[in-house]
């Protein structure tokens, strides 16, 4: 109808016009979506089944993108430590894209379950959702294929999804978790459009001669259509697999193939293989740059050098990183943005869609909204009300044993305190839960301390939980309650990081635990007393005798003797010299002792942020829950020297600073009183008589 | 020709196929592209002269982006340290997102062409070619212009690049320096495609009322048509403006409004805008998101909230990221991206440019491919060739004026030493050259710790530069070497960061310096005898007797008297105590003390990285070079008590690390013997007899 007028030469217009947007679209590069000329010779010796299906893909420009606030659905399987780590670098970088809410359905082993919901719990990013689905109520499924490759049985997941995802649910992009984004994952959602009324399965060829059966004398690879496809990213429609009968299609071939293979070799890409071999019609051929493919001999390079752009990496050798590849440098790189970008500053809004946020926080934008700029002490407020991106068990952790006197050392630090873990490692070789407080790069700089570290990584029994940075004040009690929160023994020993214990402390403790029948019967810290060396090269005591020696020599004194004695003055060290058990101690002002507690004790009151008070609140919520202070005759600690925090210079220099520890001070107090009524006026009266800089 | 086969069918799909392709284009917004409704207000009372010129781009999709490896062509004005450093988050955005090779044409002064030529030639970005113009020489052509706004007399100087650049130069992008881009440049680029036969400068209208002239009683704007343009984003087509005699034309609109207008309030904006009205066919206006302004009262939301997708932001307030804006926090975190990327990662080769590698990069390439991984000190060699990026003085800084015997404090660290400046300012009132090795997110860290520093921001002639890390291993030397080229007195004092020199020393080293006539008369190195104190709480002595008292009390040490004493040993303690005039020592095995040199004395061996020999092997080339050591009798310094570094750390426990500074020392002999022959050959035999872990 509108053509009525002058067809012609509107369609000759359109027509230029079409010329003129293609090259827009095609980046001027006339091979752009097509496979290259390494696609031209995949289907050589076995040109697939439905060649018009396969061809149809690559002349058709790329569909128009989603609506701009369409729900993207993305499916990752992921298990492990190890896993979990490289599962958020790829989030982030599809974050970093993205302008579209997300929901991503993570099939995960409890371990990731455990790290990836504290996560993203703490990340709290705006438009997107999370789903966990249960792997190991999956693994029966897949667990009869044998299966030779590194990614193990939970390689094989992909090929149960449309079974185990939500049956509403119809399309869903499907990621291999050593994936990178390099642009909007909107522009490959599009690609759902390519498919033709029966195609199920998006995928890019393999970029590698495997499947041609010809890289070594007597590979025998599976069977796929020529050069096969590889399945680091996939675009599923559920609904078509579910209707195609999906689970027996896939079950049959696979133990048809087993017949005559001992085992995939490439787990879930071997099966999705054969039965796109089988079945060709089910497959949608994607562009190249949506998985280029970086093995060890891969063949990207005819699809990145002519591509006017990469759309996603596939670091798909058990190399990672490492691979060969001329070209390795600049892909890193892109890797390495993300590895180390700060994940905080995904925080963004999707300008103009119209997403719940995530849960908290509106509370937390309420309660920031509510703090008044004008306030001396406005950065400790937002500094306490700031949640931090906490990821728990960093590197790998080998929970301990239960046993009913364990303990575990509990202690908090950040980069500049890193060389003390070795040390630390040496005079404790009980579990330990540790805070680092990092940056996203220091926490790459803190992993491969760890892995450099003989005997860092000897070590399966610490637990390193990484609470991401933000704001100006060290959120030191923030940090202490994490680790404690992940202490997984009954007792824990709350230390400082920077204190050495005696070699022989952790088996004290546990039998001091045993003796003293804390269990239960008994509502008791037992303090370890705290001493300190003004050398940094320093022959640490082997016994109390030792350390007494060094004591009255002048090389040792009581923990800030000088400083700050009212801090560990209660813990009566004239008496402890002679005890030969354990005596009772009495609260007293300024009272800071390094205590043992079982691991359901109070809390640290988190509004202290940055120098001062942290550990005195919580002994006093100690003796005000009436936990018996005992202190033990042969249980020590020594404090080795460092140079002051930055936070303890500022409080030094600033007076606005000391205003504010005060402040909050008295705030503590008064839920004091308010909590403990009367008893709590001891502590009270005890703060009007000041002493010292806290 | 090809339409005459079936025009009307062909007509009809191609249409149908151009509204499919406008649907993606404009992601199915169908506004995408053309002024919001504000832009619909914009020219109420003010229509502009040719509405056709201007409706055009409305309607007509993107243009095609400029072919792969077309060379873009960005013009900014720089001028001073802070603009430099903004200069520097703008670039790593635009390199961040670009596909294509690049030209900056960067007008600036002294100061800004000082730092951006050192960071550009150690960034080794490839794909990227910059040229300097000199400010300073335009500054007559604009300063006759009267101008309130916060940018200065630089911000008028846009206005003179049609003639300030190279005259074969026919498109350029103008861009300020508060612009941030959240896309590819080339998209921006392929909007010249837009332009009519005519029009030369492509504006984004302005996201305020400003030019309406009704923001407040008596408030008289320059002229504008309707909303005005904002020219923080510019597209200029130099060859039409030259031609069109560009010069002539605005110097004539600015003579004749400053006849009744006092002063520009914005700068170079008023008198485009003032241009533009009066020739509107010069303007072709661009879609808003290719410059969303973020001032306090701005109407951006209409824009950004609509379109799909950012590209480029703009601060254009005095407040900038301060800025009052309900949204402010997600277009901080965009920013703040760049403000703490790492610009090492933008090192990535454009696959498929051919481009001319930059300078030094393939004699970098292939020192790099010489290394052998099996050896076991690669990582030293490694290090040793990293061209580190190099950002001199961050901040503002004056250079000391012109005095025959002045002395600058050289000195290096990082982060985990930033709380010694602010003692290190406190004792040392004269200039200081201080190298700092960072991370991007780490420097801007330390520019918030100066900035909420008193100390440091009184100090204007402290120099910070920042060398940003790169590899494993501390690169000591490097650091120093940047400290020390920058150093601008006669003489400098070579310190560590962990000494705090006694109170006098700055002037007592230049009252030195004048009597012992060290200038040019004689070669010398003076000595300042090094001690050392266990505590971190000191009170430091305030004279030479004081300084003996703690001494002999046992508070003070002479340096490494425990540790490594045949480092200072040479310095003769003994004699220093009673001497009243400056005496000579000898050279002796592993000493390294702080000295006073000239500044032209040689540089530090860049081979020794981490920890271990670095200082001693910089006093065997003086000794070499025949520099006199002569010990300045009431001169001290005292080094401050700190927790081992991590490097140290790593020497102790690892011997393959002392295997490799023995390595160096060796290679670092034989080529002192290559350079001074039989003079050289009492170092060697002091080696002979290894006494300590170096």
């Amino acid at each position: 109808m509108l053509l009525r007028g002058r067809p012609r030469t509107l369609g000759a217009a359109a027509l230029l016009l079409l010329l003129l947007l293609g090259f827009f679209l095609f980046g001027g590069d006339p091979d752009y979506g097509r496979p290259r000329s390494q696609g031209a010779a995949t289907f050589d010796g076995d040109p697939p089944a439905d060649p018009r299906g396969h061809n149809r893909s690559d002349c058709i420009p790329p569909p128009p993108p989603p609506p701009k606030c369409e729900l993207l659905q993305v499916a990752i399987v992921c298990a492990g430590h190890n896993s979990s780590r490289d599962v958020i670098t790829l989030v982030k970088s599809l974050l970093f894209y993205r302008k579209n809410p997300l929901h991503l359905h993570l099939v995960t082993d409890a371990v990731a379950r455990n790290i990836l919901e504290t996560l993203f719990h703490t990340w709290m990013v705006p438009a997107v959702q999370i789903s966990f689905y249960n792997a190991d109520e999956l693994k029966p499924q897949v667990s009869w294929i044998p299966n030779k490759h590194y990614s193990g049985l939970y390689g094989l997941m992909k090929l149960v999804l449309p079974s185990a995802l939500p049956p509403d649910l119809a399309r869903v992009i499907v990621l291999d978790t050593d994936v990178t984004f390099a642009s909007n994952i909107a522009e490959l959602w599009a690609l759902f459009a390519h498919f033709s009324d029966k195609q199920a399965i998006g995928l890019v060829e393999n970029q590698s001669d495997w499947y041609l059966g010809n890289l070594w004398r007597n590979h025998r690879p599976w069977p796929a259509l020529g050069r096969g496809f590889n399945t680091g990213v996939i675009l599923l429609r559920l609904d078509r697999l579910r209707q195609a009968g999906w689970e027996h299609m896939w079950k049959l071939t696979a133990t048809r193939e087993l017949l005559t293979l001992p085992a995939t070799s490439l787990a879930d890409q071997d099966i999705f293989n054969a039965v796109i071999k089988e079945h060709p019609w089910l497959v949608q051929p994607l562009p190249c740059m949506w998985n280029v493919q970086l093995s060890d001999h891969t063949l990207a390079e005819r699809c990145y050098s002519e591509a006017p752009d990469l759309k996603v990496i596939h670091w798909n050798s058990p190399k990672k990183l490492h691979v060969k590849n001329k070209h390795v440098e600049s892909f890193r790189n892109l890797y390495l943005t993300f590895l180390e970008y700060d994940g905080n500053l995904l925080r963004r809004e999707l300008f103009g869609c119209p997403c719940p946020p995530p849960p908290g926080a509106e509370q937390l934008q309420q309660a920031l909204a509510q703090l008044e700029e004008q306030d001396a002490c406005f950065e400790f407020r937002q500094q306490q009300l700031t949640v931090h991106r906490v990821h728990i068990t960093f590197l790998p952790h080998k929970p301990p044993p239960p046993q009913p006197h364990d303990v575990t050392l509990v202690a908090q630090l950040s980069m500049e305190r890193l060389q003390m873990l070795e040390a630390l490692c040496r005079h404790w070789p009980g579990p330990m839960s540790l805070a680092l407080y990092l940056t996203d790069t220091e926490a790459q700089q803190f992993l491969r301390f760890v892995e450099t570290s003989a005997v860092l990584s000897a070590r399966q029994d610490v637990a390193y939980h990484v609470v991401y940075r933000e704001g100006s004040l060290y959120p030191i009690n923030q940090l202490r309650n994490v680790a404690l929160a992940q202490a997984l023994t009954p007792y824990v020993f709350l230390s400082d990081i920077d204190f050495l214990p005696a070699y022989s402390l952790y088996d004290y403790l546990r039998a001091s635990i045993e003796q003293l029948e804390l269990d239960g019967r008994r509502k008791a810290a037992l303090v370890v007393p705290a001493f300190e060396t003004l050398h940094y090269r320093f022959s640490f005591p082997s016994s109390k005798a030792e350390l007494l020696t060094l004591l009255d020599a002048g090389s040792l004194y009581t923990f800030r003797y000088h400083e700050w004695p009212q801090g560990h003055a209660p813990t009566d060290y004239a008496r402890w010299r002679e005890a030969q058990a354990p005596y009772r101690v009495q609260w007293a002002a300024d009272y800071e002792p390094y205590v043992v507690v079982p691991r359901d004790c109070p809390r640290y009151d988190p509004r202290f942020v940055g120098f001062g008070w942290n550990k005195v609140a919580h002994i006093i919520e100690l003796d005000a829950q009436e936990y018996e202070l005992l202190v033990l005759p042969e249980a020590f600690t020594i404090h080795l020297p460092h140079a002051p925090s930055l936070d303890i210079t500022r409080f030094r220099s600033n007076p606005t600073y000391r205003d504010c520890v005060r402040a909050l001070k008295d705030e503590f107090h008064q839920d004091l009183s308010r909590h403990y009524g009367a008893a709590a006026l001891k502590y009270l009266t005890a703060l009007q008589q000041p002493r010292g800089p806290a």
